[in-house]
């Protein structure tokens, strides 16, 4: 695909961005998506693209709330399964829970072209040898993870056009969303459903990160591969969550990394 | 082409998303173009969207060398041109220089397209009314603002392949180039030739901003438009320019932004 040397201080992030101009050449994407990758890339770089100590307490905290939830589900947009798709679905493995595809642009064809994505995925990482740490059988749980987002039987009151239609399986049912990426309006409208709205956003000043219940500020996929790992050792103290002191956190690293020059 | 309203607190920063969103569908830009515009969107909101005062007296600093410089040109890349080539094209015309189109993709559709998109400024720009405080003839000022990038008889030596090639009348000739949104490597390279480097640029600590002889650190659009009304008034203190400085001062604005919680 590239020819980005892997010793490159910042390959991971090059990869990433080779990734989302392939996905949107082919269609898997809006187009202000890759807008909203060059945002959460200045962010990243700001963080100095590692994950903080305080992203590693919300993902602690992010794993325990969905081991404990009943009906957890794991809602993607374009950006996100492109970027962490994988990593996504060992996550829903474990866990025993559906993902949906779930767009704010919505057109049938997008989700048609992210549901294959997401499949293909599915193979590979069926493939795979099972998550260190994990006991069972790691084809049979990759190969029942339920890829919703066609059935436009759900919708998210409070929102709007194409934007509210969700399936009733998925987000519409379920208690606990992971919802990497999301738009500040529908994470509103997902909290005051009453929902605990789990997010991944590498802005600590978006709406999304600041109305979640719990928000992790660090890129989706370094991430997705340590909640994953969270969610397997269950090494859990019960606390007060204090979703500000995340944020003021992630606010204090960037002011910081101003001092550079 | 939109229905943001105009009240809409972030409405430049929704029409500029919109402008680059149709030129890529038209195949004006090359695909990275859109995160680059990204990662400029998230530096603009954490600068409050607004020209700082260090930006301002860039912006003074700017006009006085492009005044004071025999040959000046003005170098447009693909984003440049979209959300700022009307600018420009008045800049030129005050200063009666040319505008060359280089790219750092360089492929002979876009460079065309870009010309073909230019040129349509250039009539639109001819037809308004002269720009405040100046005098001439403006339709004839214009209309003589040569477009540059399609001759391909320039070298930026120091880079290698096709973001070398300039044209020989515009960037190889000229000792001050104003250069909007440029990359790293390239601004070097030209500083390296001994030419005064004149860069907008919204990431502070982008190796553009610090390696450039000026930095305005603004949106290309809100900083064009500025530099156009300095050239024309001409009012200016000669001092010793401190580059690092106008650095410093945006890093503070952002370090700042950062205890909006």
């Amino acid at each position: 695909m590239s020819n980005i040397s892997k010793n490159h201080p910042r390959y991971r992030s090059l990869i990433a961005r080779e990734k989302l101009v392939d996905a949107s050449n082919n269609g898997l994407l809006a187009h202000s998506a890759m807008i909203a990758h060059g945002r959460g890339e200045a962010f990243d770089y700001l963080l100095g693209e590692e994950t903080s100590k305080s992203a590693k307490l919300a993902i602690k905290e992010v794993a325990y709330r969905l081991n404990k939830s009943k009906n957890p589900i794991i809602s993607v947009n374009g950006n996100t399964a492109v970027l962490a798709g994988e990593d996504l679905i060992r996550i829903a493995a474990v866990l025993e829970c559906p993902i949906e595809i779930n767009l704010y642009y919505r057109t049938e064809e997008r989700i048609s072209k992210l549901l294959q994505l997401l499949n293909e995925q599915k193979d590979k990482v069926a493939k795979e040898a099972c998550p260190e740490g994990w006991i069972g059988d790691w084809d049979k749980s990759v190969n029942s993870v339920r890829l919703l987002g066609q059935e436009n039987d759900g919708l998210i009151i409070g929102l709007e056009g194409p934007r509210a239609i969700c399936s009733f399986e998925g987000i519409q049912r379920s208690k606990t969303v992971l919802v990497p990426l999301e738009d500040g309006d529908r994470c509103e409208a997902l909290v005051a459903l009453g929902k605990e709205v789990l997010v991944i956003d590498l802005n600590p000043l978006s709406r999304t990160a600041r109305k979640a219940s719990v928000t992790i500020v660090d890129e989706v996929s370094r991430a997705a591969n340590l909640i994953l790992n969270e969610i397997i050792i269950k090494d859990y103290e019960i606390k007060e969550w204090d979703n500000e002191s995340t944020l003021r956190d992630a606010l204090e690293i960037i002011s910081k990394s101003m001092n550079k020059i």
